[in-house]
């Protein structure tokens, strides 16, 4: 019951594109050193986010990656999504028929209610709230501008 | 991040001892019914759980598995954690060095509070606690008793 390094990696990435000025574009090499992550498996992670729409890939010459600014409102949650698909802390949280014992399970609801709490924490924090926080700590009262 | 197959089993039979008179004993193919587990599957469950000193195993002809009474109170994540090791919801969060951008990560104690959250569910429910919803529910004022 852990989260995924590609997951682990996306939250990394998006911080440091938030942290970005707006507009701005970054190379798979600098989120790979931004993310500490090998460039190779940076590249499946920045397919999903992509696909997911939280970040768009710029071709050509003055191409890399960039994070639309309304996207800096994207929750911790909705990374973990995009990278994971829903997450279900149990089986039986999955559909309302993935568990024949769901009527009358007595855990069903405390999985459930365990689920709701992680989730809720995860949905409660955005992006750019991340951002702004590591930018605080580097001592700029804007965010951090890319190296 | 989701719960091991083996982990929701065990909670499974636990509640299903739990249901039983003090002192009574299950054996593996009755417990594997109440789990609707695969028997063989339910070995190691049934091993890990006897390791973790939550049940007890007796041999012979009249063997088979005991909840020890002061075991009713065992919470759903001392059962999980019997299983799983430890839950931890990122790498991050596995020991104070497990990764060097703790220290001034955004991202690092939003992973904690929602481990924590999730936990102090799973912690706060009791397996006799279960079992007694369950023996509610079958009309039994006290507990369910073995077929």
């Amino acid at each position: 019951m852990q989260l995924t390094r590609a997951a682990d990696y996306a939250v990394r990435v998006m911080i440091h594109l938030a942290g970005l000025p707006p507009g701005a574009r970054a190379s798979r090499g600098e989120l790979a050193r931004a993310a500490e992550c090998p460039e190779q498996f940076l590249s499946k992670v920045l397919q999903s986010l992509t696909r997911a729409g939280l970040v768009i890939s710029h071709r050509g010459n003055t191409g890399g990656f960039e994070l639309p600014a309304a996207n800096r409102g994207a929750s911790m949650l909705s990374v973990v999504q995009a990278i994971e698909g829903p997450v279900r802390l149990n089986l039986c949280l999955v559909s309302e028929h993935s568990c024949t014992r769901q009527e009358w399970c007595p855990s069903h609801g405390v999985w459930a209610q365990a689920q709701e709490a992680m989730l809720g924490v995860l949905q409660g924090v955005s992006i750019g709230h991340l951002a702004t926080k590591v930018a605080a700590r580097n001592g700029n009262g804007a965010l951090t501008v890319a190296p």
